[in-house]
Parts: structure tokens; C-alpha cells; sequence
């Protein structure tokens, strides 16, 4: 049996204005909806991760307690569970898939909340990396529904070095002529690896490298750890869903829509959840300097800076010391009035 | 008229056992020898960089100044000039051109200046980059030798996050399959492109890239940047040159060889030279964390980091401050006893 359901949505007009037909969210829930639904905690994913990747953080004592909350957490599309090029049916599937922005993604998420639960208000809507991206478009597309957020290593809007790191990415990954513009029929396996190996360098600090950390995660040397654990990490994804994700994550911005015509300032001014921005100390990719001009933006926020040599990684479940970190602050959050 | 000379060293026993045929050092020089031989700099090339990318530092009125000194600057082999895969013939052409370490650049070097100019001592070895890694080989192979160095942007050993960095860059080119493992005929465009669009977001900070710094360099957008800049200058170098001169980069180490056994701090500490080791302050790939310990280490070392949000090229040609920044040291660093 499956530990996730389908919340189907028909056609989906997307912000680009196509349509995503047959769009459906996939979700998984932990706890009890109150009578009042107002125990509701969304806890979206990140860059390539389902809701199996996100359950480290939910459980009884933690900050995430289903005794307390009804957890929801929606796959991002693109992930291979929610839309995605790779269970899409023609004409969209594969390359042929449609640009989907953050803003799409809520959209979904809401009518999912809405639809299928009858909740029209957020306890906290919490995300690393990718999923804070969501967390902020929450509170900024729909500030009277989102009471807290926490946002975890990611960022707001896209930053030009965030574009960059990306753009070297792709490059990596569509290098390999077996990608076929995204119509292969065996996976770019080459391309794959490169990107693993390209990832590997921004996924984690000079720091991490140093102490040769790699080691706590059970790799002996640097080389087995690019090899059994970064390419091995990215065979196992299908490009055209990279592909796709990157694509949400380079036009991740919570100004780029009608209601703030890309003022980026006003977008943060409008957002009245309590926040918690925790960018890890070390992150190459969102780098603790655009979290505090964030926080300094934002009328109810706070910076949690994770202490941490992990990089990018702080944030996710790699190390005991920065999940306690996170989860003692989304503990605190869910006190605060 | 070329601006530089050819020094051949015929059958070079290379450090691997190997042998490198036909070898030599292109060199160009600037100013006179004086009578004494002591008047004479060494400023060897960075990754991929020549002889005519080194000259932005020398000048009358500066400290590289032509009517002072000797200043002599020799080719990192790889490079095009000196023996590369690009120029050499069977059966070490292409990707049979045989491993070359630091330090077999430094023994090379040293046969140019005593063979060639009569030259045993140094005043100074500067250099930026893989230039800093020739400096600091010079100090730890030969500390009666060299008078003072200056390593700007680079390292005495290549640190395990830089191994990473340059894996990523190997895998990106390596993935377009008209690389051919190095036996191509045409140039592996799309991997030169990977590669250069993978490299741009390693050589500058977040800082440069939020600041829009790339306007200062001529270019209006940052997909501009990503093709005008990064992707042409990838397309100008040979896939093999960089390969070499990778391999070069990754086993820099002053220790590894038989006067220190893999002892990097007995290494670091048998250096006698007078030295500034300057990182950038924000330099992705050489970051000062990696200095600071050096230093530490060093007999006779102050640390002086370029305060410029310019990552690794704070220190090349790239701007104005840092350039007189690193000018006014190497001044003070000339002055001094």
C-alpha cells in the first residue's frame, strides 16, 4: 500500500498559461485534523524530494508532532510522484512537460487543503531548500492564511549566483548527446554522473571537505564518496524531472506575480507570518547573506542562523546537531502567539 | 616576433618516472639581469593562463618594475606553449601526454634560470592561483633559494573541496561524448561550453553575482555573461591542455615527495622564504580558512586577505582595487629585509 495519496486537480491552468492536464498533487499526511482545523502544518518538499525524504523531521516529540498537528506534506511537481515529466502522458510528457512555477505548486496545495480537507489556514507552513521557496510564496500570495513559517536553507527568489550554480548544472547533466533533448529512451547515464559530480561541490562546504566529514556518512575516501554516493544519487533521477524542477527553482520569486509585479521588497513587507529563516552558515548555494536581507525586509521575522559546517545539507537530515537545531526552533515558533 | 622564448630541456625524467620528450619552458622576460644575479622574480602562470595574462603587473612604477628587476615568467607546462598535449608529438600527443606535477615544473624552471641566466637565488616568487602553488613548491623544494614569495589565490596543497570543484569541472567537459577520451578531432564544443558555463559560478562570489559585478565587465545580462564570457573563453582552450593541467592542480602538493614523505606541515615549516599569502576574501575555491592554516604554519608568513567580493579572480586582472591591493604588498613585501 502506498504511504501517499493522489489529489487529483483535471486541467491545470498554469501561470505561463498553459494548461498541466491531469495535474494531480500526491501528499502524505500525518495526525488529526481538528474539529476546528486549526492544527494544520504544511511541510512541503524539497529539490527532488518526496515526502518520504521530508519524515525525518515529524513524530511524536518533535517540533512536528502528529499528536498534535495534522501534517500535510505535498510533493513539489516535477518529483516523479506529483506531476512530472516522467508520469505524464503525451503531449506533455517528457521534454514535453510544461513550466510550472512555485506559484502554480500553491495554488495546487491550496486547492488540495481546501478540496479534500476543508482548511482555509495554515499553523505553519515549513520547507527546506525548495520548500521554503514554497513556504515564502505562501505567506506572501496569501499573507492572511499562513501563521508561521519557517524557512530552512532556501530563499525567497532566486538569487543570480543560485542562477549561475544551476546554469552549470544543466549544462553538466544535458552535455551527455544520450540526452536527446530530453526524448531518450535510456537514461543520459553519463550526463547523470557529471551532474552528481558537479553537485557535490555546492551540496556541501570547503568545511564539510576538510574534516572529511564524508566519513560520518560512512564514505572512506572522497572518491567513493563522489562515486557511491553522488552519481549513484542522480542515476536514480530522470533528467526531464531535474530538468523541470530546476526550471521551478530559477524562476522561484515571490514578486513575479500580478499581485507584486516584481517589487521583491513589497512582496517580503507583505508577508505577516511570524517567520523563522534558518540558512545554514555554510551554504554555497543560498548563503546566509540573502536570508538576512530577507529577515530585514520581512515585518515578523527572525534569523536562525544553523551553526554548521554541512553546507547546504545543515538544513536537511544529514546530521543530529543541526536537526535538533531546527527542530528546538520550530518548537520555539509553534509556542510563540 | 613572439614576446616570449623557448627553453628546451630534450628528455625531461618526469617526478611519475615517466618521461616527458622534447620538453621545454616558454618563458618571457622583463628587465635586465644585473651584474650580481640578484635582482631576478619569478611569476609563473595560473590554470590555463600565459605569459601575456601575467604582464598586468608588470610595469614601471609598479613592484613587477622592468627597471629594477629581472623578471622572469615561465609557462606552466599544458598551457599551449610550454610542452602541452596540444604541442607535443607521438607518442605523447593529445591525451598520451604524460603526468606533470608541480614539481617537475619547478625542476624545470630552476634548469631555466641556472642554465640559461646563471641565476641559483630569487628575490621573489609571485604568482596567483595555480602561480601560488609553483610559489610555494619554490619555497618548500629550495627554502636557500627564495628570498620571498607571494601567493596570491592559491594553496600549498590542494584541499579536498577543490579536488571536488575540479572533479565536477573534469565530468562536465568529459560528458560530451566528441571528447573521445581525449582523441578528438574537432573540439568537444559542447562539453568546452558545459565546462566553462559549470566554472563561472566557482570563479565569483555570490557577492559578484548580487552586486550584477558582470556589468563592470562589459556584460548586460547574466546570460550574457554565462555565453559572451564563460562559454567562449571555454571554447578558445584545448579539452586535453585543461585535462593536463588539471591532473597538475589536484596532486599539487609541496609534501609529496621524497624530502617530506606526505608531511605537510614539516613542509609548510621548512619554507624559510619572507611571504604574504594573500586569498581572496571570498574565494570559492582557494577560501582563506585554507591560508589562515598555511600561515599558521609558515616560519616567516603574515596573511593578508584582498578584501573584494570578486572570488577567486580578486586576485587577477580583473579589477582595478584589488590589483593595488596586491601591487602595494608585493611593494612592501620587496621593501622589506
Amino acid at each position: 500500500m502506498n504511504n501517499y495519496q493522489i489529489f487529483s486537480l483535471g486541467e491545470f491552468l498554469l501561470q505561463s498559461g498553459c494548461t498541466l492536464r491531469d495535474s494531480m498533487i500526491a501528499y502524505q499526511t500525518f495526525g488529526e485534523l481538528s474539529p476546528d482545523r486549526n492544527n494544520v502544518i504544511l511541510y512541503p518538499t524539497r529539490f527532488y524530494g518526496t515526502h518520504n525524504d521530508n519524515s525525518f523531521l515529524v513524530g511524536p516529540g518533535k517540533a512536528l508532532d502528529p499528536e498534535k498537528y495534522f501534517i500535510v506534506i505535498p510533493n513539489l511537481t516535477g518529483n516523479g510522484f506529483s506531476s512530472s515529466p516522467s508520469n505524464s502522458q503525451e503531449p506533455i510528457d517528457r521534454a514535453n512537460f510544461p513550466n510550472v512555477s512555485i506559484l502554480d505548486n500553491v495554488l495546487m496545495q491550496r486547492r488540495l487543503l481546501r478540496e479534500v480537507f476543508g482548511v482555509e489556514r495554515l499553523r505553519l507552513v515549513v520547507g527546506w531548500s525548495m520548500g521554503a521557496q514554497q513556504a515564502y510564496h505562501w505567506g506572501a500570495l496569501f499573507p492572511e492564511e499562513v501563521e508561521r513559517i519557517a524557512a530552512i536553507a532556501g530563499s525567497a527568489k532566486t538569487s543570480p549566483h543560485n542562477q549561475v550554480f544551476l546554469e552549470g548544472m544543466k549544462a553538466a547533466l544535458t552535455a551527455d548527446s544520450a540526452w536527446k533533448n530530453g526524448l531518450y529512451i535510456e537514461p543520459p547515464v553519463v550526463g547523470l554522473r557529471a551532474m552528481g559530480r558537479c553537485w557535490a561541490g555546492w551540496a556541501l562546504s570547503q568545511a564539510f571537505y576538510r574534516q572529511h566529514l564524508f566519513r560520518e556518512l560512512g564514505f572512506a575516501s572522497l572518491e567513493e564518496f563522489l562515486t557511491d554516493f553522488w552519481e549513484k544519487l542522480f542515476l536514480k533521477r530522470d533528467a526531464n524531472n531535474m530538468l523541470a524542477q530546476i526550471w521551478t527553482w530559477q524562476h522561484s520569486d515571490i514578486s513575479d506575480n500580478s499581485l507584486y509585479n516584481g517589487d521583491f521588497v513589497r512582496a517580503l513587507q507583505a508577508i505577516k507570518a511570524r517567520t523563522i529563516v534558518m540558512p545554514g552558515e555554510t551554504d554555497l548555494y543560498f548563503p546566509p547573506e540573502d536570508s538576512i536581507y530577507e529577515v530585514n525586509h520581512l515585518p515578523n521575522a527572525e534569523l536562525k542562523t544553523i551553526p554548521s559546517v554541512w553546507g547546504h545539507y545543515a538544513g536537511g537530515s544529514a546530521n543530529t546537531k543541526d536537526v535538533d537545531f531546527v527542530d528546538n526552533n520550530l518548537k520555539r515558533l509553534l509556542s510563540l502567539d
